[in-house]
């Protein structure tokens, strides 16, 4: 069996997970949103590509659901010490490493693509994993503007997400990029030849949403059994804040809203937690099931539960 | 008393540490070489520079002599499992923050001096750092190409000194840069002011005749009372590989040789360890002390023989 899975970071890592549990050998391909990744340091760093790499592979750490187990973060120390004005971001010194190696095969010439591939020959995650795009494309958040009462400005996404927690109102979220930003190479040709698409619970905004503006990839989904599964349970997120990101877009935090925010256009089946049993959406089937991914086992059933549903 | 010193990086570093007990009210100027520097991964990496700023800072490993104390290697190890082909540089966890917030701070458009002034109000060294130069200046050595009997092929200095421990033959070193590296701000100046220039036991040859390749500061020390201390005892140096050095520009590893190679145009004064004594520079006064920096006591003494031979 053929799967294509679009991905965010830890929620759509930890349900991959689960998918490689319940059909072993099934030949997988993920495509990960790269809007994301932020330069810092000169450095390229794709946090969803590594924890997708790091989670299948067995380096990440399970305790936060992102970074490598055994981290130190001595270096973010030290850039703390030196005042440095990005030491928000949280950089594990074993994570670092994967950044520096990156950047090492990018000077070298190879493209995003061929550089995870690479990076891949250490991790083994038992997919093929593919960034969205091999071209620079960044989600930044309109925010109000202190400096200037009454004017908003955009910051990436990382500075909103993790220095301000996503606790500044967002008034709008944007891939910034040149055009419409080109799927990498495999990314079509998975998706044509897949059995099943499958959205895992990751964030609808800024993880799934930003792989659907890769130019060719919805489109291409017009045509293949999809099926998603929801990141709301109960009016809130299971983990993160994609409320705040849905807010800023203007759907409700619910597993329906986000539902028929995807619409039947994508959608052939949508998998809410049994909390929100009852839940539709218009020409798409809803099924309900426990979707709390407590542990490998519990991800394992969703996946059999997509998989049921979309009748593979 | 205004002292300049020109500086490469352990030896350097431990006599400037004697200097400044020795007179602590100095008005110091460390002029220290950038040839070493080497980019890796995209980060410039400033050896000396870090090891005169740490040493003098009090962040030093001082077992070791170079990089952070309490450091940990576990960038290195990580780049190590992925096989990296630059994992032969030892690069600490908590050294690289420095180049990362170097590398913020070029990334703003800070020149290397002023980036050097900025990590220094961290590190307080109680001196003033300069590079030699803002200019890109790195040194190669010429060796054997193994890959093509007969021919010869240039590789970066930290190449062949720590991957290859100084061990291919050097048939030349050079100093690869568009035309004569610009003194950095600041340098001349401080050349100008000074009562006397100081060489300390530093490599003759990648550190000291470094610096003295960039444009204007030969002539400058024309007009001042310069002192060296040999950097060879008995024929051999001191530490480090500095005789392979020598032996690829054609000078004898003898503290004589060197003070030679130096010579009257450069040098008044010329410190030889007590083994060396009777060693003698034609135009230059050669005196013997111990010249061993056991300890900062020892080093500080070798300071205040150098200050007494110039006559300060």
């Amino acid at each position: 069996m053929r799967i294509v899975a679009l991905a965010g970071g830890i929620g759509g890592a930890r349900f991959l997970q689960g998918l490689k549990a319940a059909v072993p050998d099934a030949d997988l391909t993920v495509i990960v949103n790269t809007g994301d990744d932020i330069s810092l340091y000169g450095l390229r760093i794709c946090p969803d590509l590594d924890t997708v790499m790091y989670t299948l592979g067995g380096g990440i750490d399970t305790e936060r659901g992102w970074g490598r187990r055994d981290e130190t973060f001595v270096v973010k120390e030290e850039l703390e010490a030196y005042g440095g004005p990005l030491s928000w971001f949280g950089l594990g010194a074993r994570d670092l490493a994967t950044h520096l190696h990156r950047k090492h095969l990018l000077l070298a010439g190879l493209s995003l693509t061929e550089v995870t591939a690479e990076l891949c020959r250490r991790w083994q995650p038992g997919a093929t994993v593919l960034p969205m795009t091999d071209q620079q494309a960044e989600t930044h958040v309109l925010v109000d503007d202190e400096d200037r009462p009454g004017r908003r400005k955009a910051i990436h996404f990382q500075e909103w997400w993790i220095k301000h927690r996503a606790a500044l109102p967002a008034h709008g979220i944007v891939l910034v990029t040149e055009g419409t930003p080109e799927p990498a190479p495999g990314v079509l040709d998975a998706i044509e030849a897949a059995d099943v698409v499958l959205l895992p619970p990751s964030n609808p905004v800024v993880s799934i949403g930003t792989v659907l503006q890769v130019k060719g990839i919805r489109d291409a989904l017009g045509d293949k059994k999809v099926v998603g599964l929801s990141p709301i349970i109960g009016g809130a997120p299971v983990r993160g804040m994609a409320d705040a990101c849905l807010t800023a877009i203007g759907v409700e935090t619910s597993a329906q809203a986000v539902g028929r925010h995807y619409g039947s256009e994508l959608l052939d089946g949508w998998l809410v937690d049994t909390q929100d049993e009852g839940a539709t959406v218009p020409g798409v089937e809803v099924r309900a099931v426990p979707l709390l991914m407590t542990d490998v086992q519990a991800s394992a059933a969703m996946a059999r539960a997509a998989l049921d549903l979309a009748g593979v």
